[in-house]
């Protein structure tokens, strides 16, 4: 369980260790047979007992409170994505009831508490954690932060290998106790983990959903609004990252600011002859996530805000598009099973449609080809 | 037929008369049998059906899209309350899933388009609306804002009886669309149709609620907010109008700003001694209706915010506290089964505890003669 | 000064003589000389004085409290249309400052206390409202709404004469009391008229905006989206009404669902060999607000939710782009000073830039005429 | 220049060092001399400049765009206080200007960079950073984050010395450039260093704020909330910490749930009768920064929120009380020039009121204890 528990919480393991021997006073161990999530947060979080007496005299029941609401959200994960994930749903009023489930229960712990000491300040949600997911009970999303990160020299294979180990100590449980929730599959590599998802989680196929390219999307917008003076919101354009960090098709010829295409303004606009702008363009947009890793350790605001963005549209049935990881079986003459990042109708229902957007030949070969490359990976899983 | 619509078209039946007999050939009269809500909305008013095949070509189906949410809300009767309610509650991101209801159909076409209208400007919420109940499927929550309006010189069974029949055109078609919802109602007088409603719906108790003096509340504590120079969330106090326009009691001992009980700063704050400045505030706050009546029309604005913070509280779980019309048999020495406007906790179960606010022997007395008359005017009912 | 009143106050014209007649022991008139916004409100409108020696017992002043914010609006006309505009920036947190100005007092008094009353459950904005132009100091923004309707038979050039002349009341108050304001234009015909506010203001041309086809535009965008099954917050759209009810040039080049241009999946998609179905969605947009006006009596939710969001744009500085009335001299080889409504860049500055939208010859050549047209109705206005 | 730094950035001290070592080719430092913030973020972080042609083609200027908003805020220091500050304000609508200064220019970067990628799920905001001042002009609140942290077994004489020295690099950068700022200072001890800025800044003592115990109220209220089983926003009840960490008075006979004293109750509520039980609580609120520090090894969302609400009331001038640091002078019989945690009103003013809250004379003589002790540190600054 150790070694689960040093990947799991990569930076903060030195000072677990360290926790694990001077704080067991503090957390009472009470399962810890077959998963690394088997701790229970102590009584000594609940509230003051004795203000019940108080209480008492001050309410009369009708009837016993409901302890979750019918858009209550889970975060698997509690570690810099899964805490700005909780905390943009909370600010942003997409859910007011956020579970958190991770197995460092200090960690936890503090988390849990930093978000309820600011529940005046928001619209009074419930906020709960464990480090046991019966805590996740009844949700409606089920966001999934947790996972391995590439160790250097480490094979693709591998680092999946990995995580599918983790994926399968935590995708049946959260359909034991939310058998109809929507999954959210964040960590990476997030298409073919979104697929190891859906495969463990008996779900049919629409109710399993990866965060995708919908922050990649969100960042090629925002670096083209700069320049264009114009606010983001204004800027329509799609990056559909194919498989993380190898293969890309961004959608140039959909951009558009407010209705007015790019390449009708210039006909040369990211094209081959342009090839070298393109270039400087579609890198950034890739290398954000690396940049902002080497600045500041990690990325946490923007996914979370991603993230909530697609809680929003599906807990909020928007029918609204979104760039996230779906099935593309027989899309694009693909005949392997797998997920890719593609433009796609999210509502309460979960992906509802795929939206057909225009590729060239060789672009739906390249597509065709990421599809190749992630069921290779995908057959060589050790189940 | 005719009769029903005149009393709850109110202001609009002239024209309705006239739009009668010019517009049948707009609205398609599809049922006419039974009730006042017989007509069904003219197939004119979906959207461009030729645009369907251009949707074909954009979007491949995995999965046919859900067409309501978990929060939807139904607002029945589409006059300035129902309208207000409705608006506040789409700006107010308390739901994104509003549908209508009403008899007068030019009208409620009329509201509908215009806040459909406005989707782009909200979250991009669903509005539906019909004449008949089936547009209220698998609402969590129903507000009932239709009802006859007091006559000259009738007598308030009069009044309350006409008030009966209608609901009893309303309450059992909610029931039967949307079983597990609870009821909201607003239609006046407050207390004792709420009672009526739910006799009508065989709900649990806690499921069918008023809203009681959770305006008048707001009225209260913003008078006193202006010549406090601080903010109105910083003024704590209740207004509990026991029945509508007949008899009262404020809680003037509670009235507290950020903590600090008036009646500490000043001994004589609104008892005996103070009596006229007490007679000035708690008279104004309950001739605001009338008074707002009497300069625009009508009120719409804070009855529609206070509904929709009523709904807020209910769709999010969040136990806070309102001044509703709740059933108060059993309080205060209660033998009656009647509903009363007083504090209560509001929740996803619905009404789950009331609060114990502290009365005096003389307020006490008060609110028993306030239920024997409530109860007395019920028993002579006809069913 | 009742012939003003009259055409103000349209549909209450009836009851405000009878109101003058009984209630001017009510409203004490201060000043009545020379324009029509000369009544004071009463003072019983302010809250109750004897609270002050609670408030001094409760509160230590160590400086004055500022009475305006830095986002305060201000709404000329508390009509239907004005009250909707005030409703949607209180709800949409767009400013918690908004004055109103109306000359029909009783009217403007009821609407005040309803919006007041429901200040505990909005985020305790400051609502003030007065006949004369002094509440409207240091406005950020003030909206114009007040305006007279088309009588039936009236010329164009007859109905802008008189709107002029209301104008003229209005405008130099405004900038008397805030000089340094953006005026946001929303009465018809408003092309027209943003240019005649412009020209009485004497401030620079982007500080004067009219509403323009923002709101045409959003119920094209609802339209289109309706059929294509998904939020309309992905359709990408706009329809430049060039001048209220005359003429028009949709953009239907542009029209696109999240980048996905309709004619690359229809090339004939609203084009002359798809004339029928062209007419049908672009005769629905024009006709809606006269729809809406014929089933419900008046627009107001999609007006006020439009109006809110170009102050939202134009308050916190979002760079955002709306179709508007803007002035387009030298754009397109239009070479008269007028406004029109096209897509335009708003911020703090008011607008910044003009949206080069693609036009072909033809549709340049309709532009111009719209100017000519324009151009010649303003030449003949009597000043 | 390395020594300030070092205090500054402490957990990343030693990433910093390295990094200074092995990333100048990538930030180019323009000017070193004279204070800790003297690096210049570097020109690739700017949009990508060959779009400024499109741009060109694309938009026609009316007028330069105007470059901040009305409701700027800066937040000095982007460690996990202050960048919890910064995302708090943005993801609640307070204000969607942000500038963010600090000298440790990668870790700046990537959260500027972080930020930006979200702006499309945002209200479409500003977000700019840099590590020095100009970024910061015309803001209307300046929040101070940064701060050095106590050392083990250091002096809080000595630490509040080494804080002296740190705002005396910061204060009159942020008066220069943004001469009429609010200031608000949540670095620690909050009640001394918000007196030390005030002197710094030259401003009169109503415009300069600390964070005081804004954030402990909170705690107490939802520690008090989740026995009662109700909404924290129905629980009022303040904790004024006099001087942090050291001594204390809450203010339990103001404990009120919907108005409803639990005093009332139960006589002995946290008495001296009931003094274990009010130990409990009372420590639980004064520990939980400790607390959570130990879990999670900082606090940053309860107090970003705080501080969020705070900047809210005094942009939106709600006139609504906080606890926080404000000249108590001449309060309570204190004769000292100190700041102290007490409840006040906020508005655009600054602190526009102080509220008197009923002390007895044990708590009062605890008061000026507090101010004397305060006071004395104060006198032996060397400035």
């Amino acid at each position: 369980m150790k070694v689960i528990l040093l990947f799991l919480l990569s930076s903060r393991a030195m000072f677990i260790l360290n926790s694990f021997l001077t704080k067991t006073n503090c957390f009472k161990i009470l399962r810890r047979i077959g998963n690394a999530y088997s701790f229970r947060l102590p009584s000594t979080i609940s509230p003051l007992g004795f203000l019940r007496s108080i209480s008492d005299k001050l309410l009369q029941e009708l009837v016993p409170p409901v302890h979750y609401s019918e858009t209550k959200v889970s975060v698997i994960g509690a570690g810099q994505v899964g805490m700005a994930c909780a905390f943009s749903i909370l600010t942003q009023n997409v859910s007011s009831d956020v579970a958190l489930v991770d197995a460092q229960e200090d960690k936890l712990l503090g988390e849990m508490l930093d978000l309820q000491h600011g529940a005046y300040f928001m619209n009074s949600p419930k906020i709960s954690a464990s480090s046991t997911y019966e805590v996740t009970a009844n949700s409606r999303i089920c966001i999934i932060t947790a996972g391995a990160r590439q160790r250097e020299g480490e094979s693709r294979l591998a680092l999946v290998q990995r995580n599918v180990d983790i994926m399968k100590s935590i995708v049946p449980q959260l359909m034991k106790y939310s058998p109809n929730a929507t999954l959210l599959v964040v960590s990476n590599p997030v298409d073919i983990l979104t697929w190891v998802v859906w495969h463990l989680s008996g779900l049919p196929r629409h109710k399993v959903i990866g965060s995708g390219t919908n922050l990649d999307s969100s960042r090629f917008r925002f670096l083209l609004s700069q320049s264009m003076k114009v606010s983001v919101k204004n800027v329509h354009a799609f990056h559909c990252r194919l498989e993380h960090g190898d293969s890309s098709v961004p959608v140039w010829s959909s951009v558009n600011v407010a209705g007015v295409k790019l390449r009708d303004l210039d006909p040369n606009f990211a094209t081959k002859k342009d090839e070298q702008r393109y270039d400087e363009i579609h890198r950034k947009v890739v290398e954000s996530a690396y940049e902002i890793i080497k600045l500041k350790g990690y990325t946490s605001w923007a996914i979370g805000l991603s993230v909530s963005q697609i809680c929003d549209s599906l807990l909020k049935n928007q029918h609204s598009i979104h760039c996230v990881s779906i099935p593309v079986k027989d899309c694009y003459g693909i005949e392997e099973d797998v997920f890719l990042s593609l433009p796609a109708v999210l509502g309460e229902a979960g992906v509802s449609h795929i939206v057909k957007i225009n590729l060239n030949e060789e672009e739906e070969m390249h597509l065709r080809d990421s599809a190749h490359a992630i069921a290779k990976v995908s057959s060589e899983i050790k189940w």
